[in-house]
């Protein structure tokens, strides 16, 4: 009998659905819906980093990429679901009330941005990551100190405190704060309300300070150092946490209704959506699984036994079983990778785009033309004349903390740099050293797993610079001096779903073997360039000088 | 009686000619021609950084500007004239034979580029330059003590012995080396003979060694132990060196009728083009006349008591008498000011520039107007969107040394260098950050000249960036905190040679009296914003650490 695993992967846009044969890893069918509210641009200001996502997104994106999928599936596939598991984005909290129900479905708080989910990237918090990372320095044991001992804007904390410092009707609902992943969960399995709902491993364990060695949360003292208004706060948190080779439930009568699948399937407990995409990488200790996009999440295991009285200095988190069951999952990541060359190509175009625009050389149809050629193509060239450049060979470097440094030793002050500049160096130049610095800011978190015991021996890429530029991915493995397979799938996240989905649906034992079956494979493998690597290992040296310089403060 | 003053001006693509009555100042008639050979690129190899003067460009150039000249001069306007005086670039030297004839003036050396004027910006020679900085430091007393220590590959001997060691057809026939504005002199009054060879001040000073306290030269034997190549070359040149007020001789029948002016007409001693036009900008002690364009050449004068036991450290050399007689002459520069401007130009728009002439957008003609467009006003949208944004609002902080640095402590093997780049820093924010950075340079040279004894209380600004950009200008007046006067002729080089032909035509009794009459006058006056200069004052200390760092060679 075949059987499939469906994989549900929420990314900052979209929802995806991914119907996986469980015995083979074919992935019969696949959807993608946009979020409704969010594409229009609601509950959002940019310019505050402010970020927000609607309830109703995330419900209503789902029936509707559920249902296009089975219009793609095989006949009956639907009844031969074993399983279904979320990854979603993270932190993305929300606030819900006592009866477990997130503010914004309630219609007083339907249209209030601090009612809904905070995403990842809302940077609303930054006083109050602060505060947690000093009270935390304050307390012994260090709480942060399975965090890389500091906390950020972007994590669970620090959203809440600041959407109830701002906004007294939503701090007035609040009963807690629920990771949009293990919301997910709850809400398929109708174990929302607080005396059912049960937490992922993953969220908690990164995000929340939920540690095992502290018996869960940070007790209460801690966050009404803080701020009073967390009083009862953490408390009200289930302490046990899980892995998400094990099922929260199974699906309600409502949803099973509408997503068309039969009452019961079994939901797993979710999680992140670069761990789940590592498990699909087949992730395994000496190998980092690096999710290559706007910015990076890196991530490895190791076994417990070898971390149980170590704290790799500097990286977001060492989580036991937030990655796969029985190992320590290791989180870390750059906060500019692609966005890093996006940005630079906004910098040069940005008065030819205005000289373009109030040109009479072209008509409106062509100067639309020409802007999006400009937009499509600049980054194109820029790869071009930049690959014809030896390693070295223009004396131009860089340093790509041009959105602060996540990892290693996180840093949201420091700013991007480039030095060895002279008449001949035009943007190829410039180019190929930013492409250079996203590369030895990728070394620098590889050295830092070496120097801590967290073995790297080769590297697996995914997301999407991994397929789409050579250069980047020749450049990366040269500068590591270690190979890189890319993989094949195009939805690595909801393929890690699906096997966890295959999981706790029984279809497979144990995620190992899950993983054999249905993990995604390599299509390509970039080998270093040994003559390239021996001359990036002096760069490497002046990309550090550079960073010891800005380090350092002085500018 | 009304008289004038004939001022000839030498500039790197062309010669003007200036006629000045001598009593007013009245610029009453002004000509310029191009070089007709290197307007056509021929004996330059821009890649190899190889550029050559043929002497009949020189000659035939100035026939053609005189003679322009008298079609708009007043009728009778000819003899009524009492001197004439050049100025040059430099150092530009040539070969010349025993008999004082320019070797590409011979038939069998007309087209061999060795033979001819090595131009100023030619930088063939820097391994000759080490060469004699290496040898002066080894000397006692260092030759290059009032040279700042250092020997460029712009001068003199630099390019002397790189050319002779090239070309062993040159080396056999040249019996001496003439700097352009000393050959111009010679030439029209016919002394061009070694036995009647007369040297001015300014460039002897400035980049042939030439000191009172060393009796002219260096001895024979310090240029033997560079290369036995130079022996005997000194010794060739005469000892004594004069001053700009002075006349060679008279104009001889051949060029008087060449020129159209009467026979005998005094010839004054030449000197280069920024020291003369800091004569035109009435240079004065506490003043720094500064000439802004795409480098700048920064002029002063000091007593010659206060700068007898003195060497001005770092600086391009202090001469008696080369600016002004009797004071003791100081120049210092920028290795690029505008030029780095034009670099940032360049390098943002190269991929535009790739993407629209391949465009199918445009037709051929669109795309001819789109691409001057681009280049006609990208320093303008640049300007516009800086100057909107406030002394250190941006975070970013530049390095001005893209093409090493000429003054203070002359090292071409420095680079440019932008740190504190975020996200949200566009080309505007780099753009302001690299204007301030020029300004930064240029305050590094005033500190300097204070920090050595030399008051500089006030600059004078002349040349193309004083006149087109308020937003350079009131950054430089904020940045170095002292008002900046800018001059309104236009051609400043050539009205201070038409102050030395009055004084040398005997209209005005000294320098300062001519300066009086006929020196230019202020046109616009720049005052320090004090709100913007105390924030300068903080971000200058960042641009000397990105200085330090780059100093110390780690980048």
């Amino acid at each position: 009998m075949v059987s499939y695993a469906l994989g549900l992967d929420y990314g900052s846009d979209s929802v995806r659905a991914l119907l996986v044969n469980t015995a083979t890893g074919e992935e019969v069918a696949s959807s993608v819906v946009n979020y409704p509210r969010w594409s229009q641009g609601l509950y959002c200001e940019s310019a505050a980093d402010q970020f927000r996502q609607h309830p109703l997104d995330y419900l209503e994106s789902l029936e509707q990429a559920v249902a296009q999928l089975w219009r793609q599936a095989p006949e009956g596939a639907a009844e031969a679901v074993v399983g279904l598991s979320f990854d979603t984005t993270g932190s993305t909290p929300v606030a819900v009330d006592a009866q477990g129900v997130a503010l914004a479905l309630r219609p007083e708080f339907a249209d209030n941005p601090n009612a809904m989910f905070v995403l990842w990237k809302d940077h609303t918090a930054v006083k109050e990551a602060a505060e947690f990372t000093a009270a935390a320095a304050r307390s012994e044991p260090n709480y942060l100190k399975y965090e890389g001992g500091i906390y950020s804007s972007e994590w669970y904390w620090s959203k809440a405190l600041h959407v109830m410092r701002k906004d007294s009707a939503v701090r007035d609902a609040v009963y807690m704060w629920v990771e949009h992943c293990d919301w997910m969960s709850a809400v398929l399995t109708g174990t929302t309300h607080p005396s059912e709902f049960r937490m992922g491993r993953c969220a908690a364990g990164h995000k929340v300070m939920w540690h095992e060695s502290w018996g869960g949360y940070p007790p209460n003292d801690f966050f009404v150092s803080v701020d009073p208004m967390l009083d009862g706060l953490a408390s009200r948190l289930p302490t046990d946490t899980f892995t998400s080779d094990q099922a929260v439930g199974g699906l309600t009568q409502e949803w099973a209704s509408k997503l068309g699948l039969p009452v019961g399937t079994p939901v797993g407990f979710s999680a992140f959506d670069c761990h789940m995409g590592a498990v699909a990488a087949n992730v395994q200790p000496g190998v980092l699984t690096k999710v290559m996009g706007t910015s990076t999440c890196d991530i490895t295991i190791a076994g417990y036994e070898a971390l149980s009285e170590t704290c790799v200095r500097g990286i977001c988190g060492q989580v036991d079983g937030s990655v796969i069951p029985g190992m320590v999952g290791l989180e870390a990541g750059q906060s500019a990778f692609g966005d890093l060359y996006a940005w630079f190509k906004n910098l040069i175009n940005g008065p030819a785009k205005s000289i373009i625009a109030a040109s009479t050389a072209l008509n409106e149809a062509g100067r639309a033309a020409l802007l999006q050629e400009l937009e499509d193509k600049t980054l194109v060239e820029l790869s071009r004349a930049a690959s014809a450049l030896a390693p070295g060979q223009s004396g131009v470097t860089a340093l790509d903390w041009v959105n602060g440094r996540r990892t290693p030793d996180a840093d949201q002050t420091v700013a991007g740099a480039i030095a060895g500049l002279k008449m001949g160096s035009g943007a190829p130049e410039v180019f190929r050293a930013l492409v250079e610095a996203t590369a030895f800011g990728a070394r620098a978190i590889i050295e830092r797993f070496r120097a801590e015991g967290v073995a790297v021996d080769s590297v697996v890429a995914i997301g999407g610079i991994s397929k789409k530029s050579d250069f980047v991915m020749q450049t990366c493995a040269d500068v590591w001096n270690c190979p890189i397979d890319v993989l094949d799938s195009e939805q690595s996240c909801a393929l890690g779903a699906a096997i966890f989905a295959a999981v706790v649906g029984g279809a497979h034992a144990d995620v190992a073997s899950a993983q054999r079956a249905m993990g995604s494979k390599v299509c390509k493998t970039y080998e270093p360039n040994t003559k390239a690597a021996r001359v990036y290992d002096q760069l490497y040296t002046r990309y550090q000088s550079l960073g010891e310089f800005v380090d350092g403060g002085q500018s």
